[in-house]
């Protein structure tokens, strides 16, 4: 009887069990199906936002030891004295500074010639040539200064060229933008009959609870001083502006840029130049792409966050560049938009083909890099300027002979290799010069 | 005249530019959009093939210098004294390869039962008993083997102890899948009048060229065989298979093992037990990540495409997990499928609520890790199944406390430190053991 009963249930779970395998069926039976491995490049999957948080656990890993040591002998990380000593020599002269206050006269310059160009007063002509000398003074006059004053460190002439650069791109932005605003005010008004609008500036651009200004109504202190202090070299009559300040993302940021500003300062502080080994390039990578994070997504989100900034596209994925000319026009977006902008488009409307209008952007690229880095070191070397002209045989091997992960390997490996050389060059050439002469003049 | 048609000239430009600016006027006016940097978690962006090339790089770059100054000494990077030595004490005696030529006996005696089961010769009970003799058998008589003989090293004894449990869950699937088949054909028959067919059975499966074989045909050498050597654990009648070998793909593989063989081995020779500090936590998830690569994907999808096997789902998107659960359910998914199927499943069906299951996965799980690293190094300190456990209130707490990319770092984190400490436990005791007695008894 009791067996019966065990039977009877047995037989039952039996039952079940197939009733599931049939309904489960393709679960237990054909529990497999053709497919790729996901790291087989044919699988077409890309999702790796783990890799990169590992990333991020790794060099907090291997630096966690760096930090806690300087963290106990300094308190703050990073030993301020010689942060100060970098920017300055004598602590009552600070020469870059003054030099950024000067350059307000510029912005001022270049409101003033819009002004008066909008009501009339002075001719295209006499615009663009006072353009011309205000935008020409932008780049002589700091790099004259720095070249001439004996106080400034390389490390304060860096920082003030590169604000005076921003400026000249900025400037030179806002007259052409100006410039066409005009051309556009000309054209409507010949061609009214035909009630024919320009479409761009009647557009609402996703801009909330902002008024829409019409040319010359732009012309103020307060809209060209929101365009020098916002993150972007391309100016605009109406940016696209972000409904409000998110505060817990604008805490993250600013936590973020002062972090990491003290992680990059203790990894320079680790590669003391007289240690510079070739073998030091992965160091000087890993504050390369600390510095991009730094700069284009903490500091460049913070101030547009501040500013109620809307489009923060100030990168692209260069990390998944397979070719050079990838790389080169995603991971600067601002100075590659104005590239685009101001240089290379006009280029094309006046009639150049496209191969000389972009190896006009890399040459002006090239003249830019040389400019921030010769002038403060005072050493015309050209090791900048050949470094990115390099890039053009570069770009040309690789877009021949590398397709798909072996190009983005390519780019990686120029990344690694190349900049650190460009780096070396330049910091050899230096203390040759600098401790070498040193060294003469205590013998003599 | 000439200044005329200069200025003729001029204005043909500037209606060129305009129309320009009319036709590209979003371009030229609003080149500025509202949106967020990619790297913001709001932005949706995932796509980071990149950096995963990155690593790669980095990794090579990093052990370049290892690996040419062993090609220099050894000529072929490792020295294989020292690995043959990992594997023989004695080169006249092979015990874990015996061991492993044994292994066809437990192969041949499941075949034979299932055999005596398909034409009903032995009952289900007795089916059931000799099945769970030659399963026990395959658990008990290497690790006996292992435990006694004295001429099997450590390393030979993991190698022999994991084609073991291959095995054992192997021929516990191909058990499961026969048993069912034949309550199929029971059902089947039971309810051949409402022509109920079995839908699993008769689907095509993507099989193009081979023969749909139907229980009992399956029960051949040929077939048994062909499941044990592919790179699966749960059997079916008809595998998926590729239409062809790719000699590329199989070539690119196997490239990929041999030079990944002999970089893990090289680490390891770097990591040498004596001098092994905490610290060496990287050097060892270096090890365990490259292992990963090496075994499922270069070997799995080598003796896949070798035997035209075609689901290639090895692993799934682990680097991405937030929550442990999701780790251990998606790195190794030969195992999770097993698990799932012949353990989870059925346990469900038997009225198992979804924890106790969930926990007695883990608990089977915890005895294997223990079984294969205990039996070998004759220790039994249960550091390996405590490690395993410790995933339970580890997965507990990073599900409750961490989300998104936070839960990732918490993932790799308890990776990178977990998995390390757990290496070192077995090392210093079998170091302590080993050395301290070898100490003892020269000072006897």
């Amino acid at each position: 009887m009791n067996k019966n009963h065990n039977k009877h249930a047995q037989n039952n779970l039996h039952t079940h069990v197939i009733s599931y395998c049939l309904t489960h069926s393709v679960c237990l039976f054909s529990c497999h199906k053709l497919q790729e491995s996901l790291l087989s490049s044919n699988s077409g999957y890309s999702n790796y936002r783990g890799v990169l948080n590992w990333c991020v656990v790794m060099l907090v890993l291997s630096n966690a030891r760096l930090v806690l040591e300087n963290l106990i002998k300094y308190g703050v990380l990073v030993d301020p004295i010689q942060i100060i000593s970098l920017f300055l020599k004598d602590p009552y002269s600070w020469p870059a500074l003054c030099l950024i206050i000067v350059s307000n006269v510029f912005i001022m310059a270049a409101l003033y010639i819009e002004r008066k160009l909008s009501v009339g007063s002075i001719s295209e002509g006499t615009g663009t040539f006072l353009h011309c000398i205000n935008l020409a003074a932008l780049l002589f006059v700091p790099a004259g200064t720095v070249l001439i004053l004996t106080s400034i460190t390389p490390v304060g002439g860096v920082l003030a060229l590169s604000v005076f650069t921003i400026l000249f791109l900025k400037l030179y932005s806002y007259r052409d933008v100006n410039k066409w605003c005009r051309e556009i005010r000309h054209a409507k008004a010949r061609t009214l009959s035909r009630s024919h609008s320009c479409p761009s500036v009647h557009k609402a651009n996703g801009t909330t609870g902002y008024t829409h200004v019409i040319y010359p109504a732009n012309l103020t202190h307060r809209d060209i001083y929101y365009f020098i202090f916002v993150p972007t070299l391309c100016y605009e009559l109406n940016f696209p502006r972000s409904p409000r300040i998110r505060k817990r993302f604008l805490l993250r940021r600013l936590l973020e840029m002062v972090f990491l500003m003290q992680l990059i300062l203790g990894l320079i502080q680790q590669v003391s130049p007289p240690l510079l080994p070739v073998l030091l390039q992965v160091p000087n990578h890993f504050i390369w792409l600390i510095f991009f994070y730094w700069y284009f997504h903490s500091s460049m989100n913070f101030v547009a966050e501040l500013m109620q900034f809307g489009d923060r596209e100030f990168y692209r994925d260069w990390w998944n560049s397979e070719t050079i000319p990838y790389f080169w026009s995603n991971w600067n977006i601002p100075v590659h938009k104005w590239c685009l902008r101001h240089f290379y488009k006009p280029m094309l409307v006046k009639g150049v083909n496209k191969l000389g209008a972009q190896l006009a952007v890399f040459f002006l690229s090239a003249f830019f890099h040389e400019y921030l880095v010769s002038v403060p070191l005072k050493m015309f070397r050209l090791w900048a300027f050949l470094g990115m002209m390099a890039q053009i045989p570069l770009a040309y091997f690789v877009g021949r002979f590398l397709r798909g992960n072996y190009g983005n390997a390519a780019v990686w490996m120029s990344l690694i290799i190349g900049q650190p050389i460009a780096v070396l060059m330049y910091v050899h050439d230096y203390y040759v010069l600098h401790y070498e002469s040193a060294a003469e003049s205590t013998a003599a």
